[in-house]
């Protein structure tokens, strides 16, 4: 076999293409890294062509079970981030969607580096369970309306091989790789419906609108190839969504927009996106306006085994960052801002570092927003104020005069 | 360090430089071979600098043993061939140049694929030793003036940890990586002086005059970079050189060159080769003429075990190839003959292979000679007659009409 998985790696760095078949024996788990590896690297050099792209991410939904979730008995959506800093959409969106009738079946990861995972988030909830066996996910999705749930380690084997190589070899940075990686595990998950969030800026994976839409246009030809129709909001992450950045803290908040009191931007995109996996944005509204979608949070929260009364964990201190000068945000360093939150243990350098549920940033002066001479523009939450680095936390904000309106948190949505 | 290691690949593979110290710690030991293998394709992709390609070089060569010549008490001549079909140079042009009073040292490789290895070749002598320790080799080269063994492990273990990687994810065909593992050896051998053969052609390495170009400029280069003075011959290989292809075949023609009677071709390229070793090509033809230079082989071969007056293995079955119509041969197909000797057993296929010493090819019809139908093309050495594919050896030769003067074969020399 050898032989030919050297003949293919040949192809790709010569700018050929390869096969179904071909791509199949390529991310089979017989091939060695090392061969992997250079086939990867001749993948971000080189590209892909559609036809190769959606027959990799069929190899890679091959390679291991899939979730069937057709007992469910309805059309189930899912949702997808690409992953920001102060990104709770999941905890506000899933409640507000399975709230209309629309059941929602979502498995999440954890958070790496400057960007939070839902399932940190949610375990800062007492008793929350996030490892569910695939029939009592099924039952709970039938029953509540909503599971989410860590992503099984028989869900697309070649992607988790791929990703940790990808990582140590410079290989992250391709479209197709992204996009087969994110979209190999929704085809899996076996939802019918899914709206993906791209995240564009400083804070986000895909730093500018360009590369945003490439990304966005080639994850919605992968669910069409799949027969998983797909629609990709591009949203902005200059700054912070909403205010919390911080496992238990960003609870909290989605709490308040599950009571329709969120942040504007945060209430914008959740409601955009219950909008587009309902179809009825009308319903949407209501839901929050009625309680339904926080009662539906509190009957997901504690099917999974958590007490929404239960109080979320408190950092010992909490610190307020003082404005250096009067005037209005003109913005707010997404990226900075989560890697303080990350230092202060929020999040993880490493995989296996374990995050502080109680600490974070709250940001008190969003962009657009006026501040005083003193004024808090944040308030920091930490394990000791020993910790806290207000330097480092001010520089992320830029103060200038007048007024300024900030861009909408949706840029535009695709497919 | 895993974490120092993915950025500089992420530099190469955005077409970057590395340092020095950086391309040390890319090839150590240490370093995972799917990290490796993902900087190899980029290296391939992407390309290297000279000064790069130099550090990278010294970054191999200080990866093992250096063999120290210098008790050898003069400086040491070496050649190099990046290998071809019926390349018997080795065995004529070492004891050509030994005696004209200059010393050869050269750790040379066993074939794989339609190229002989030099090792393969003399171990065709019986009690021929090719490994040798490095003081008996020194002393070997102090005493006989010559010195053909196999490459010690200890000597450049990154470039043979590099080749293995090389050839299973596709990295081979790089002008820098190619360049600096022949160099790599070539430096750690510690000769003084080096002339090296680039075959160009269809049955070479490098298929065009302009790539071989390219890889004689970078090895001159890198030979001026390590204080090894470098020339390089470009020559033909478009036909065998000679006319014997197969280990015995090989050795029974060199000992017919070293007493001046070898096919046209072979000598002059080993001449040529000579004359630039020693400087002296007077010398080199006063050597050839007198019989020292086949003096000097038999004392060679005795002095590592051999015995030159063994009758060599001859093979049970030799078959005459017809021509099928009366002309002069236009060209006769390097690689497709070589393929033909691998496979009656003269080659590997696969580096576990053992070769037949007696198997092989002689051409009776070189390039520009003219033959009557029904004359032999070639003969076939074979373990026995229905081994023998006639057809396939010759449909090697393409036949035309009237005269043709094959061009020389030695093309030009740089350096």
């Amino acid at each position: 076999m050898s032989a030919r998985i050297v003949d293919l790696i040949a192809r790709k760095r010569d700018g050929g293409e390869l096969a179904a078949a071909e791509l199949t024996a390529m991310i089979a788990a017989d091939t060695p890294d090392y061969q992997l590896a250079a086939f990867l690297m001749a993948v971000v050099l080189r590209g892909m062509s559609g036809r190769e792209t959606a027959d990799l991410m069929r190899a890679m939904v091959g390679s291991g079970a899939r979730l069937d979730l057709t007992s469910v008995g309805r059309p189930v959506a899912d949702k997808h981030s690409t992953g920001g800093v102060g990104d709770k959409t999941t905890l506000v969106v899933a409640p507000l969607v399975a709230a209309c009738g629309v059941p929602v079946a979502k498995l999440s990861g954890r958070g790496l580096g400057h960007t939070g995972g839902t399932l940190d988030k949610l375990e800062s909830i007492t008793g929350f369970e996030v490892d569910l066996e695939p029939q009592r996910l099924i039952d709970q999705v039938r029953r509540v309306g909503i599971a989410v749930a860590g992503q099984t380690a028989d869900l697309v084997p070649a992607d988790r091989r791929m990703y940790a190589l990808r990582d140590v070899t410079a290989t992250v940075q391709s479209i197709p790789l992204i996009a087969t990686s994110i979209m190999s595990k929704k085809v899996a998950s076996g939802a019918s419906r899914l709206v993906l969030d791209v995240k564009v800026g400083e804070g986000a994976f895909m730093p500018d609108l360009e590369s945003a839409r490439e990304l966005a246009g080639a994850m919605i030809e992968l669910g069409g190839a799949a027969g998983l129709p797909t629609t990709c909001m591009l949203t902005r992450m200059d700054e912070p969504l909403g205010r919390a950045v911080g496992n238990a803290l960003e609870v909290a908040e989605a709490v308040e927009a599950l009571h329709g009191r969120g942040p504007a931007d945060l209430m914008a995109l959740c409601v955009d996106a219950a909008a587009i996996m309902t179809g009825d944005r009308g319903a949407v509204e209501q839901a929050l306006a009625s309680g339904a979608a926080y009662a539906t949070y509190r009957r997901w929260i504690a099917a999974q085994g958590g007490d929404p009364d239960a109080p979320l964990p408190q950092a010992p201190a909490v610190v307020a960052v003082p404005a250096p000068r009067a005037g209005v945000v003109r913005s707010c360093h997404a990226l900075r801002l989560g890697e303080a939150a990350m230092r202060l243990g929020a999040g993880r350098a490493r995989k296996e570092d374990s995050v502080d549920h109680a600490v974070g940033i709250v940001v008190a002066a969003k962009v657009g927003e006026p501040v005083e001479r003193g004024e808090p523009l944040a308030t920091v939450h930490a394990r000791s104020a020993g910790e806290v680095d207000a330097a480092a936390v001010a520089a992320c904000f830029e103060i200038g005069d007048g007024p300024y309106e900030p861009p909408p948190v949706v840029i535009e949505v695709m497919g």
